[in-house]
């Protein structure tokens, strides 16, 4: 089977209705209460404008299911996909005024989704010849941790961790505390449960044999030069996963990719993605 | 005085806390549980690793309080000062496990909403010799539109609607359903408290007479030429305020802010601006 | 089409499972549950006792299909329906100890609403023949502004502000502080957005004529005279809403209105309807 | 000492935060912030502008204290007490802005619940020569049930159910299902804890001789006449309470409780209250 | 008819939900999202591997709902039923990941509330020969107590007190501070309502002849011997209930029960059941 | 350093205030409000009245601070530590009322987390003679899962999966599904992050072999018998860690430690300890 990401839908829930919930304020959509008879009858299609990867189609229908439980939704796409400019990535029809209200919360997860995938994407394109995972961090929306690190999957990415519990990750203020690294692997692993990975951070070779010496899950290369990123590749000689961290953009990556390390995570998959841009196109009946 | 625009403190402690309580999940900061003791102390200093505005302190200094209220903050700048590249922005002291368990929300925050501002900052100034004004849209993130438009203004710009219930806002499908500019318009006029602004959006110009002859309190040329504009500044003659929206960016913002029109919103400024580049340099004491 | 008010559902929902909530506290309805079976059906009819304007019948609707999603509910009337004492309002149907553990959370809000719906219809038609709009004030029930301003709606009245943040009212403190009515008009100018409306409330004519100068949305004349919020509607004429407030009832209102005013705002709408006298006739199958 | 009610402070709590969302919505006293200097200092004084019942000033002082700790609250009464016109019920000082930002809240608050203590305050001083005691029913607003039984019982009345689960109530439709008075009593007692009392409502004097051979711990005569009220009492001779109830208002209820009942209780102290009028006089600094 | 104990739905709802979402946490079931096909379908049965009584199957049925509305959940028993060894209680069929998604959370709340109900059940065979009632105390699990209470009742015992707020319940320190058992008696009778009951504890038959003075509606002995205990049922001649407290296991409450008291309450049932050992036997289709 | 556990503050502050709403239900302590003086003063000790280990002083110090926040909490112990009966825990002063209303709330935290240790403390000490570890499951009670595995840990045990997504446990349905040991293993590796280990199940000795062939961070041996577990761990010898589950209880766990296995995991430790006997012993000044 295809190896789909999944997304929690009582989050998707949660976000959903807390983002109409702060669109609608007060008393909701006044345009078209005015305007719009409570009646008329519309469809609408989801359209991309831009090329780019689908992500969010589940809290787009959260949200029109929410607003009106009788709107039907239709994809035509499914999260992951990669699509043209001006393909239809979905259809809704129903209430008039439900289809306006839920359409800018509906596009708002949508869009900054996909736009999410579609930079991983191009990362994960990148370094296609190689080993290299594409990796996300935390450094990601307040919030929207969940459909962030949903949405680099969507594009082909790897998730690192979903926060600060769910794995050791020792930097370098932690070795400094801890007296070294060597130390500080050997509280970690006094310290944490067995179904808790330990990473650490290194900037430098020599912290790396102490690393190798003592042994963890996975180590992290600090903004290391390509040369000491591939010696460091070398002595690790598959004993732990190597991910690289640090100074990576769309014109470095493919470079660190091809040192062989494992993995590179990209703090902006998540903090500097543009939204892809989508539109839906109403036509009322 | 200086006109600073003001966060909601109330908005500000609910998001934080949502904030943190994703990022420590169940087990809270295991690393730092098991590599610093529970009483070592700490410094740290937020600083700026690139040139920009500042936008989101008073949610980095929650974000520190609800970890542990003993935590000492102290501002250096405050939201909206431009800063260069090595500015120390804020310091912060106390427990260093809390120090460490804080410091990833707080720059989430403080670097989504200092890029914000700091976009908006780089469209201000770039019609800042005209009469325009940049503004923003309802394409934020979801949950985080308060602390996007609030960045928006820390940057110079101003702020369109906060939701779908504080101003009328006219687009095509409602002109559409309607029957025409005018009856939209005294729909809008008859539903509409006397505290509630109307906008209508028009895409040529035979539409922007219609508009005038009725009434509203401003008019979006949407995906007009520059010349268009000009002569729809021209003949509103100050009648109502003039909003360009579509095709802008910062390449096209200045001539377009040069028709004369008032205002130009610009939905890049929340949906696709990248981080502010912040960093918490911590020393350990 | 006639202009129905709308009420946002996603409050709807909230309001009444929190009511709900209220209602059953740990144990529920211990009285049906101890003299109802089980499976008992019931039907039940809401009736007028007096005449009255209806409101509220979304969230009546709400509160059944909570407790029990197969109870049906068929209204006979429809919100802003003025009804005469016996009139049949709605029937439900479904399990008994459903209906009855429902039944005084429906009421109260049904009872609340519609009673606010009343009073304002009564004010409504005492200015009927007159150029003037009731509307209410923020003097609402902590929680239940959204319901309250939607019954006002619902009597034939107008909504003034939601809240502290959809408009600008400048009151005597922010006045006295700005010193005077120019400079604060200017602030306010300068602080609000484009889509943003600016009242300003005066006391005296001397008042008003600077803010005539200056130009305002709308003026709130507090507490003035007959004579003079004639004279104040002569010297504005026209160029900005004219809103009368303070010491309004339903005594005076009608001398109000015919002094040519716009609008005259009511806190006792929304501080001191009694409800509209409304039951449940249930029948047990 | 004196027997002063208390009320829940995590409910004051939690109502209050969200009156004050309500009110601040996303941008919060946008004329505060436009007309206002951030660190002007303000003083003011709640005063009563009618006599009534004092009732909310925890809710008030919360208010305050959540929009901004620093804020000093000092009352000169506490709730229950009997204040005249012009009496000064509270002073708050501190930041202009907040004072004017929690203003509206706080008065909400503690005018509704005045007016309630007040309308109970009435009742309870026409009944005062009597054994009759005032009290309550569940007609309340929706969400304000513990703020609306405290006003009660600061003005001098008793609580009826907090809601359908901390005693039974046994009305007619529980009776005709149960196939009459005793068999629904039995029911109750088997059902029922311990430590919950059973009240039952009848309508005439032949069910009540059944209560009074079944045994209960309180009797409700619905909607009886003063002679069958009289009758009710001697006849139950102290063996249980004797609750009047239907048809209660300040024309009837001295005569009502002149018939020896125990309890009267009335919707009308929830339902119909209207505020006490209450205002915040501003001095700023 | 069979008198059922009934459990909020509200609070079911609330509750399952957080405990889903405990379970889930942000990236749900990642074992069987990489190992079961998204479309894979499954049957299972609940089982007992013990002999117990049934508790929960309101809240297994809402678990597997909220995952997955289109999941069927047919139950072959009802809470109450007392189970044998290998009984199926319930069959669930539908998607397989949201099966096994939803199958620990289920077994949670009913494996706890069954050992509740399993171990009341004990205690109450253990008395059935007498008058007495078994019933739980406050001693119950935080956030859990609506479940346990019902559990209780599920089990063959009666509901103490829900919470501080329904009942009375005078205890040792309130007579200290009270100055004797009959002060504290007149101060609870004059500040209580009339629905709600006054239980006093005594340790000593002086105690209780104060008690009987003054009068109330149960008596707690608390930690008595036996013989006292006799004594007190005497002297107290059916005016009250008695209730035995302290010291209460299965091999002691025969002998109390036997001594005449007609409730004894046990914190045992809710502070220390272990769960009913059920199973979820899955086939994956 | 001593390694304490640690126990999120947020999700600590969250359930104290819903546990006492939970006991305060509207009216809160209605017993001491009726007997208690309002300005009482009181000092009280917590004890233990058996032998254990005390875990949750954070919840019971949050349970007064959230009722009254200028009560003094003062520890004498910390959790983790093992206490004598008759132990003094902790001393609380400061209002009498807020005192008693907070009694339960801390003993239901105190008791039961402690109850959680004692059990953990007696497993471990069993088997604390050996390389073996004991640790939990997800056999929670719903809503407490952070407060009883942090009481694990403070009893020496260790934590197991928090949730569904915070590692892969391959089960025998995730096996038969994915078509074998094999195929499961390589299905979550291709789907698992780098950060996340992997645990498969296994019930007899050919399906270890097959995960020693595919490689996985920790292998179940689920019911398997002393002499398979000793073969189990001969045979992985040390490649992964080597988890035993099933039958587990005070009487086996020492032979089954004993075989060589790293990890025990005992549903028990949660599911079906007993509380901690501790009381409040309260004297009222």
């Amino acid at each position: 089977m295809r190896d789909l990401p999944v997304l929690n839908p009582l989050i998707v829930e949660t976000a959903v209705r807390a983002a109409l919930l702060e669109d609608f304020g007060r008393a909701g959509d006044v345009t078209s209460q005015a305007t719009i008879p409570a009646d008329a009858q519309a469809r609408a299609a989801f359209g991309a404008r831009k090329a780019g990867v689908i992500s969010g189609l589940d809290a787009a229908r959260a949200t029109f299911r929410i607003v009106d439980p009788a709107v039907t939704f239709e994809a035509h796409a499914q999260d992951g996909d990669v699509v043209a400019p001006g393909a239809k990535i979905a259809h809704v029809a129903g209430n008039a005024r439900a289809l306006l209200a839920a359409e800018r919360v509906a596009l708002n997860f949508l869009g900054r989704m996909s736009g999410v995938a579609t930079l991983t994407h191009r990362y994960a394109q990148a370094v296609a010849h190689t080993r290299a995972k594409i990796c996300c961090t935390r450094k990601t929306t307040p919030g929207m941790r969940a459909f962030e690190k949903y949405a680099v999957r969507c594009g082909g990415g790897m998730n690192h961790r979903f926060g600060l519990d769910d794995a050791v990750l020792i930097k370098d203020n932690h070795v400094a505390v801890a007296g070294g690294v060597a130390p500080a692997l050997r509280a970690a692993k006094r310290h944490a449960g067995h179904l808790v990975k330990i990473e650490i951070e290194v900037d430098r070779l020599s912290q790396l044999d102490e690393v190798i010496g003592e042994g963890a899950d996975v180590v992290m290369l600090d903004n290391m030069s390509l040369d000491d990123m591939r010696e460091a590749v070398r002595r690790v000689a598959g004993r732990m996963k190597v991910e690289a961290s640090g100074g990576v953009n769309l014109d470095t990556v493919k470079a660190i990719a091809e040192t062989g390390v494992d993995l590179i995570s990209v703090g902006a998959l998540t903090h500097s993605a543009s939204v892809l841009d989508l539109g839906l196109d109403i036509e009322i009946g």
